[in-house]
């Protein structure tokens, strides 16, 4: 049976963190959008459907169920394709994990946009200089030591001492990071980081996938935004 | 047996969202930093134990687990104290939508702290007013209209169809934005919002807890706060 997932066109966004996990596993998977066009989401945005109704993409359809919110997809995911270790413990850990990851996101998404999301960005660029300031400064360092750290306890290659769809996640967020703020990102150590996210882009499928033409390169649309004037 | 919660004190804060769980089906708890100070909280934030380390409280440790973010630990406390219907669609569906109040509760922290975690609000007052009146007029309204439409679609009392944590999270939204947004909140109607969160008030545990020294009153340490001039 395929997946359906359900993600606004021309951007990676938050949908990618989920076309990871199904690519790494080779899962058979529809890109719904990007087949009929982003008018195949409203319907289920309208809740024109049973089941839950998501507040926004991405979201996954599969049989009767329709699963919004990126960390909740991935949790679904996880144990049926070995994407995380057996057990409770280490699903709660590998779901907190990304939680994090998830809170992380939204504050990149806000460096661009600080004020309004109703707002271009122009029109909201002096507060998102003031606001990227402090992420470069305050926020990539916490957060970057805090998931270096998470790997360094997992055993210095993975945070769950085994390949998961946190490590897929973790490169993702290190490969956006790097697009949009080069040159604050030079001056991260993160050595455990950067080397899970190689083995990451070695791994035959996403390395498969990275050089296809289903991974759209970062742009100025997507969640990680390389403007200049917010990295200097 | 009895969970320890740690959360920082004197405030609510997202360790409220626990303790509402928590009291709603009276499980022993401590709540570990009211007991002990806020140095409680630190050894964990280190390292210095073994299992998931938390980014930032709240944490809930039971036996040995460690488990942090606020709709992770909803999640692990759901089927074990009848507060999510059985299943593993039920699970998600409330997960999603508590996952949803997470990203709404980050939008109004970033109401009266657009810039910088780091920094007073009275330093980023003007951009909190230019967010905020954005919040007011089109997030309120957004999520509002969201959460009321899933209440209605689970038979307008409760959104999966039979109390949940989901409701206990609801109560505590629409009870935090008619404290800092009393004018935004007038001119909202979610009538099956308001209805739920009066249910929840009245449910007898909470009654009594909100009753209760255990409840702190809102304040302007916490999440939810109200400066007049982000309401107007």
């Amino acid at each position: 049976m395929s997946y359906q997932l359900y993600y606004w066109t021309g951007l990676q966004g938050r949908g990618e963190f989920v076309r990871l996990c199904l690519e790494d596993v080779a899962a058979p998977y529809v890109d719904v959008a990007r087949v009929e066009g982003d008018d195949a989401i409203m319907p289920f945005l309208a809740g024109e459907h049973t089941g839950a109704l998501p507040f926004a993409p991405p979201f996954l359809k599969t049989g009767r169920l329709v699963i919004a919110q990126v960390a909740n997809i991935l949790h679904y995911l996880g144990p049926r394709h070995g994407l995380v270790p057996e057990g409770e413990a280490a699903a709660l850990h590998a779901h907190q994990l990304e939680l994090t990851i998830t809170d992380f996101v939204a504050e990149v998404h806000d460096t661009h946009h600080p004020v309004s999301t109703e707002q271009y960005y122009e029109d909201q660029r002096d507060e998102a200089k003031r606001r990227s300031k402090d992420f470069r400064e305050h926020r990539i360092p916490k957060f970057l030591a805090y998931f270096e750290k998470a790997v360094d306890r997992g055993g210095s290659r993975f945070p769950l001492r085994q390949h998961s769809y946190v490590d897929l996640s973790l490169f993702q967020v290190m490969a956006g990071l790097e697009y949009a703020f080069p040159k604050a990102m030079a001056k991260q150590k993160a050595p455990l980081l950067r080397d899970l996210a190689k083995r990451v882009a070695d791994r035959p499928n996403i390395a498969a996938y990275l050089a296809s033409d289903r991974r759209l390169p970062f742009n100025t649309n997507g969640i990680f935004r390389y403007y200049p004037e917010l990295d200097s």
